[in-house]
């Protein structure tokens, strides 16, 4: 670490909103992700993080249930994301349940810019019984260029592996944000929960900000973390992690921090790495 | 995370012994390992953890001072560390100066189990100044068979690294170890060094027990973190964090809850990952 000037320039105001969601009201859902959002635009956010499949929930009786449930990317939810991103003129992502012209929907989110949708990027790392449901993706996370600077987005469980994170530094991602549903687990007295650990250490280990934005609410019988969390570059929590209530996390990042990756005068967190041995 | 049972078995004693170093007592230094490893295995344990350049120090005022204290691998320190690992039947690691044909020494260290030296090592990812006294290493971390299980080693900064634990981790390590001299750094009130952070998450990622045996004492203006910790599969520390003082952290770890690598009824730390993607 170092305490050595960074660039400084414009800040962007993030928002992470953990929202209670609530699978039997796909309605429901989209009315609060509208106030959600409305409410995090009031509060200045650029950059605005839903929770992944906000409209639809996550804990599907099965297939059938899940490919009812599914949408289009012309369906009502990326409709609505784009109508609020642009209304707002925002960064905006979140996830949805993606119709796909196979059996299986896909676990997706999309990301959106003052109305423009830039990715739809399909969960390449499925968590848990959403093997049972959904179709896995074949693509890695997209790292778009967006009015508040260069984004990539990711699917909860796609975090926990170092060689994403990785790989959206690398491509040059300044900013890595995570729509989740981080089911609970149970951290010995005084620890973080072991997501919250790991999205701190990728922070840190590529110097990119990285937000999640978990859920709350218990749903058919899982209980969610809502450890929502804002990381900056040195992977130290700016903004949570919260504490499972519903809430929106604000952080004011200079994004162009992550613009730069020395470590101090000698070290560089890309060209330290060493690439003909791994 | 899961509550699944884990396969128990025997148990190892893990020590890792975070030493005073004094740059201009090699003698006292070696004599200070003497003493930690007899008081560690006297506590039980089986696998001892040394810091980095535990017996020349760290902060060479130049490369000439760097060169008149390096040491072949049958040099003094090395042999100290072979007849105590002799002596005791267990598994050492230490770190030391390593003499090259070069005109710079390596930062490496050894791995020894009962008398037999099984690994030179020699750090791949080099720190700070490093780069001026140091020549860098061309091979990647050993992963060695020992008396106590698979036993990987590295050194300090290549720990940061998440490809560095990943591979060994793919190669059958069950258990991490770093000798390590981390500088210290400010981290905000309440939060861990960034290095601990890491070390936590290299472990939940790969479900592999990480040890890594920082140093204490200021060294010609360099002040140490002392953190050296212990962490489980999960990412929990079960000893340390250290918080600067001179100490020994002994954990009883069964290294059998390393080879399961899954994560819950569904997930596979290793089979989950996307190496068709990246």
């Amino acid at each position: 670490m170092t305490d050595l000037a960074r660039p400084s320039g414009p800040t962007t105001t993030v928002a992470a909103c953990q929202l209670r969601i609530d699978i039997d009201d796909p309605e429901g859902n989209r009315r609060r992700v509208v106030t959600a959002v409305d409410d995090a635009v009031a509060r200045g956010a650029g950059l605005v993080v839903l929770p992944e499949l906000v409209t639809s929930g996550y804990v599907f009786a099965d297939l059938a249930e899940a490919r009812e449930r599914s949408e289009p990317v012309d369906g009502p939810t990326v409709t609505l994301l784009t109508e609020l991103s642009a209304r707002h003129g925002i960064v905006l992502v979140a996830g949805f349940c993606e119709r796909s012209d196979g059996e299986r929907p896909f676990n997706s989110l999309a990301v959106l810019d003052s109305g423009r949708l830039l990715a739809v990027y399909r969960k390449t790392h499925l968590w848990g019984t959403e093997k049972a449901v959904f179709a896995v993706g074949d693509a890695l996370a997209p790292v778009v260029e967006t009015r508040v600077g260069v984004v990539a987005a990711m699917i909860c469980y796609d975090l926990e592996f170092p060689e994403m994170v990785r790989d959206v530094a690398l491509r040059g991602a300044q900013i890595v944000v995570a729509p989740s549903n981080w089911p609970s687990n149970s951290p010995p007295p005084g620890e973080r929960a072991p997501e919250v650990v790991k999205a701190q250490a990728s922070a840190a280990v590529n110097r990119v900000f990285v937000v999640v934005t978990d859920r709350v609410g218990t749903e058919r019988g899982v209980v969610w973390i809502g450890g929502s969390v804002i990381c900056d570059v040195e992977g130290y929590p700016v903004a949570g992690p919260a504490q499972g209530e519903e809430t929106t996390l604000l952080a004011e990042l200079d994004l162009g921090r992550a613009l730069a990756k020395d470590v101090g005068p000698y070290n560089h967190a890309f060209t330290d790495r060493r690439p003909d041995l791994y």
